[in-house]
């Protein structure tokens, strides 16, 4: 029987000489585990001799705990009898303050569920879900892009049938429209991201999923209807044997048709507003991601798995460990060596990567052009430009691959204009975990109700009853254009592919 | 002699079950009406019990009662000593507050009649006039578009003359701006429609009549003068025979030249604000636009005549009932069984679509480039985008049939901006209806005024006497026309056409 | 001897039977000048029987009581001790409101000249200053259109050197930069045009003086220095022989170097701020410019010489009288007949108008590139665009005649920018006044000692030292040049001559 | 042994007829000097009979004092006792306004950091470094240009390692970035330009000394470490001799390892916010820029050493001295004739000068493309037009000489663009000096942390790993593109040249 303790006792423990934590009533000595921290060791220090529950619970999947401490490190249990009454604010706790029942049907478009969600919501989940890199010039551009489009609807047609399913890799959805992998769903809701996959079942959506997810695989998809269609993020550990464990347990869910490698991001983008969020918490001054580079030293130009930085940002801390050494010519064979499910390229933002990409059919089935919704690179083109750049330069890629986009979709109309470009399916990452933080399961199916709603009144005013039809003879994409890429890999082709296939 | 009823005995029947309502002093049981309401049933069983005539009037044209209901549900009358004393605020009843009488000499320009209607009419009427697609990007631009273009005033011309006249499918006008069909005009001024048709009727302007009109055609056209032309704007009902009786109607009201036919408006666009007036209105949450399309069933994509929703907005309730399945084929042969009045068809948006309706001269003698004030699909594309377009791909368009424009206009500038680019004329709707709740009748004729003034300021300062003498040399759009579509249908004319005749 | 009247009589001849009024402590019986009136009757009916000298005083020019009222009209002198205190706050009066002495070096640009010169002058006078055609549009554009403009300064360029000199129709000035005509100097300081000219000798500045100024050109160019250059504004009159006498009055003035004929404003434009501020110090209701061309009528379509309305904004007041039928062919021989002196035509807005003009050298000189400051007609093109247009399709004009522009200038890099598009020289319309308003003849010098200072540092950090030197390979005006006008006459070049040429 | 003062005697003579100061201690009679301070006469006057070391020490290097003066006008000691208590308030004093240490780490970006150094900066010195010329166009275009660029991010490729170091003229550096030469460091905190040059040392980055640096050449470099890069920025001076002396001076200053010679100011800019900060400090009127060129007189055109204005802003009185007749024929000769140092020309802003330039390597090695950080013309091209003009119309520039760019930097991807677009380095003026104010020498590194860090991000989630790599496959810069000169000279490429060279 295990030992029972004083919260007073454990309150001794508050150093990083002896450092007890109390996790869901369990009390542990996490002192030796401090300094392998993904998260930094200065968040652990800071919760050292407290009940972190509150802290820990919505950011960490079911059995990350039992992987990283050893039993001995499990001291007992907590009297609860000792505990303090809570008395942390929300914003102390990074908790969501909940401000009664949403009455979701009164939200008519996505701005006013992230309005809304902002309210109910931590301060440190919306900094982290709302947060882009530098100063979101690429996260705004991501939507406005959209808007610099204009459609062009063809009247006298019969608009009474309309018909939104398509498919994704041979699988059959009833939308265009599919989640993107976000991490730490919980952090918004307890539905977390089972409710998201509850919410794509009720609408025939494809969810794929983040592997920073707040729950494990198993719980995700656990309750999955057949026919249900998901895929799964993979970000390759420096560690790799980490990754093929992950691969080995993902090969048994049947539910996961592909897995989606994410390209845009070997190291993180600077997210201020993500990084500043901490300090609210703290109310401690806190290493930035600036100083992970710290001062000029030989350690960082060859130093394959950098010491974790003090503290960080979540979006930083999630990154903790990911491989930035990844190359077309080593690490497709690598994953070809660890699962037969076929391979989705997440990322990809030129031509010339779309071309390459393409090269590796049929390994490679889809890409994902995306800019990791502005968070990796400011500055750094939207979908659309890079869309149109492969219909520029490269059309064949559209007929070897399937292509898709995510960033800045807010309206059915952007999804409409998406799928005209050639994108044979969007993805909608904020805007999910917004009505998450809206409404748990109920508040994803709203926006996925609201944008297969525009989807289908845009469809029907253009005058398309499949999404098939759409082409770009029902866009006017002229604003746009003219500021698509034209250098020198466009203009010297012939060397361009010279160029990249050295790379391969 | 009719049964008269104490206010208390009517208030007993407010459910689903036994629905009475006081209308005009009369007690009616529309228990068996309440699954047929063109507006849903909610907004009925919010009044039950009650006195609804505030609410009924100003959006029912006379004669639908009686239409809509046997004669046995007229239960008696009401005993108005038993009445309730009226305590609604204004903003319950979504009556107009009146603020005193407004001095219109005083109003220069458009958007000082906009500003002061904003304060006199009701929130709701503000709301479904104001209101457009999603983010009002359409409607924005619709106005933005003209102030793009540049003006080229010649000197040294003798500018004493000035002369607006011109004429719609031959008949004389005084001026080339008419008012466009705007829906529900008893919601800005009791005036209503018939105020309008009697300020068009003092400086020469055309009436194109609204099909949801708040008064019947007859009581509009009451007291035309010989030479008023007016016109009227038909949504083919999905019950055709509605529709055929309709033009009936109007086949015998000499004063109505033409049918319009509204092309741009299948299904209702999304106007957000228009929806939440009803919030404000009755303090209960509605279902919304979004929910009409539901969750994923077979019905939404085949069904024909949907059940209408619990309740919706003012535009979405007006669009319940309209067909959906018009088509070049079909619909067109069917008018011409109905009607021998010329046709003329709005909302046209693409160069492809107006050479096809140029196609159906003589039966169809106009064309009316418009996204229906930006209230149908937000993005599509201005009226000079259309009217550019046109001139680039098919000019003949222009020698074939009428080319009329709406949108936007909110000056003289616009007005001549658009002959210049071909127009034969301009539209005025939101305008109009801001006028007369502005200032009723005399509120439209100040629109007209203005309207017409800054017209002849602009043709003298450019150095034109007649409308017909404008053209692309007066004005300068370089700044538009690079933003014109340039795309496959343009590039490819022959398949373009092949393509379009297809359709037809 | 005169006879001496009482005030309590004065006052009760107050109406349009009986309407005197007090003028520089005459008393005058003007009832039946009230039907004349240049600005309408309601002006001068408000005034009846009060002492009216301080609303008459700065808009009218001595001698024009004299030359519009017949001697018996004068019925005495006030008896000053009867007259009532002046009680009259200043918005009422419509006078300036002195803040005490501005220290105008501390005043660094011409906006915070116009800034000080806001508050110190009264509203009536700032309105019709600031004012311009309906949504100020042109007014704007005219001066960012300047910023779009980028220099290209050159380096190692000995620039000790820098001469801002240059000649007028071959009359040498110091400046490049002349003050453009504008109405009613007086309405902002007591100096008046007298002070405008004053300040130009100063700085060698051309002084082109309004035909609406509050002074007479006598009085204007009274203390004259040898070798200071006067234009003179001719607004040509219905009543021809009022023109031709001014003309004779004129051609005796040596300091006067030529006529400048205003063509961009046959027909005042709508300046709503104008007209606004008369219901500011009237507080009563008052007709606008939109009444002006009223109900249909055939009166507006061939009236050569409309009735007078009833009240107006000073702008539309000044035009009342202007011949609206001058041609090409009728105008410039009728000038030829009443003077010898060189003509300048001010207002061409096009290419085609600028060559016409050319074809009428040596009569017409040089031509002014002008909007009217935007107060004539919204959204005309700024000069820099008719420039540039100029450049494009028929440079010789520049070898022909001399080409001066105005218009939104406010910096001497602005200055510079329209030396470099090839005009001779550039005006100052608003700064001059708003230079008087700020601080009378010191403040305009202040204004010009601004725009050459600032004129001077451009030329040198361009490494120019003289302006004959300037071109455009100091200036990129990518930005400019592709929204200059390239429609119908610049492409079909010949039947643009032959068309233009039709209507000389 | 000196004469002792007591502070009342001194206070007698605040005269421009005997005038005495009190500097660290020592009383000086300045009364001959008067006339000749390169700052004016007006501010020792105002400083007259009092102890002026406040506002002396921050903006004069030491040794300044004894070259000025000579030794008979040191009277004596100040008795201290006898001196006020200081009761000047911040503002009076123009000293920074000290608040508390500030926390480097939780400044993010370089936004943050001129926030914090706003507040913690007099508002002199506020003034003199945020001023640009005119209406701060060219300055915040310098840095807005840089987000019309887009980056375009490759995958897939390893990006462990990334190394930021690079050569300026042979020498090895490990950042592209460099620190521009910015006067008077030491407004901002006392660690003056020493404190920048170790933080410079810390980040192996190159220090551009200004001439007008508030220290020593010797003190700045005293703590240079071997290996460590600096440069020295000439202004020539009217009396060479001065010049001269201070190469000789250079020239034995081995960390010295070339001459900047600065050619984009050769009179100073309109910084108006810089003179009217005079104002702030003194509750004085003080005449401005603009007089400095008066009235229309000779003087202006053809003096060499004008007097001295009475007062002017900072900036101006730096100036005051310079040489404006600095050309290619005699001053590259004149250089050679007194030092050995590579030349590096900076200021170069059109293609032309920059092919010049290069036309005189060897002895010139480097050209620095700038608009003087806006502070000179404003519209002046940025920097990345100049950088474009060079690589569309002569590119072999690139290959002769070295070009650095400076003006608008506040990111990394901005650092990365400019070497994209071909720069060498970047250069840091402002940012270095906020960083200075926000926390002296640790706040420059923070600045050159910052800048690193971001820079690194960049080029991993490019997939670059060494400068050298990137080029204009990297960005896109379509919409910079179309904004480049295509004037006369590029059209006519030959007698450009000619042209050019004549020059020489």
């Amino acid at each position: 029987m295990s030992k029972v303790f004083d919260y007073a006792e454990v309150a001794k423990h508050n150093t990083a000489e002896s450092c007890w934590v109390v996790l869901y009533g369990n009390v542990y000595d996490v002192t030796n585990f401090i300094p392998e921290h993904p998260g930094g060791s200065k968040v652990i220090l800071q919760l050292a001799g407290t009940d972190a529950t509150e802290e820990y619970d919505p950011i960490h999947p079911p059995g990350i705990l039992e992987e990283n401490l050893k039993p001995e490190a499990k001291l007992g249990t907590i009297d609860p009898d000792t505990l303090p009454s809570a008395e942390k604010s929300p914003v102390e706790t990074g908790e969501a303050v909940q401000e009664g029942p949403v009455d979701l049907e009164n939200l008519l478009n996505l701005d006013e569920i992230e309005e809304v969600a902002t309210k109910q919501i931590s301060h440190k989940a919306w900094a982290y879900y709302f947060s882009a890199a530098d100063d979101l010039g690429s996260k705004n551009f991501n939507n406005q892009v959209y808007r610099q489009i204009l459609l062009r609807p063809r009247v006298f047609v019969d608009c009474v049938k309309c018909d939104t399913s398509t498919s994704f890799l041979g699988h059959n959805v009833k939308l265009p429209i599919y989640v993107s992998p976000a991490a730490m769903a919980r952090l918004a809701h307890p539905d977390g991201e089972h409710g998201i996959a509850q919410a794509c079942e009720r609408y025939g959506a494809m969810h794929l999923i983040s592997q920073n997810a707040s729950m494990t695989p198993e719980q995700i998809v656990a309750d999955a209807t057949p026919g249900q269609v998901f895929g799964w993020q993979l970000y390759v550990q420096n560690e790799r044997h980490k990754s093929e464990a992950m691969l080995a347990r993902i090969n048994k869910l049947p539910a996961i048709k592909y897995i989606c490698l994410t390209l845009d991001a070997p190291v993180p983008g600077k997210r201020e507003l993500d990084e500043k969020s901490k300090n609210v918490a703290s109310n401690l001054p806190t290493p930035s991601s600036v100083q992970g580079s710290g001062s000029v030293s030989t350690t960082s130009t060859d130093a394959k798995t950098p010491a974790a930085p003090k503290a960080m940002g979540m979006g930083q801390s999630l990154f903790w460990g990911t491989a930035a050494d990844l190359t077309w010519k080593t690490t497709l064979p690598w994953l070809a060596e660890h699962t037969d499910l076929p391979i989705v390229l997440k990322g990809l933002q030129t031509h010339e990567d779309a071309y390459l990409a393409s090269l590796h059919a049929p390994q490679v089935k889809a890409i994902i052009l995306s800019n990791h919704g502005g968070r990796a690179l400011d500055t750094a083109p939207p979908a659309v430009h890079t869309l149109l750049e492969i219909r520029k330069y490269c059309p064949e890629v559209l007929d070897r691959v399937e292509v898709w986009v995510d960033g800045g979709i807010k309206r059915g109309t952007d999804v409409v204009k998406a799928l005209c470009l050639g994108a044979r399916g969007v993805g909608i990452g904020r805007g999910a975990l917004y009505g998450l933080g809206a409404g748990g399961t109920e508040g994803v199916a709203r926006v996925l109700e609201i944008l297969k709603a525009e989807t289908e009144t845009c469809m029907r005013l253009l005058g398309v009853e499949r999404v098939d039809q759409l082409g770009m003879q029902y866009i006017n994409t002229r604003a746009v254009e003219r500021d698509i890429y034209d250098g020198p890999a466009a203009l010297e082709r012939p060397s361009l592919w010279a160029m990249a296939k050295a790379k391969l």
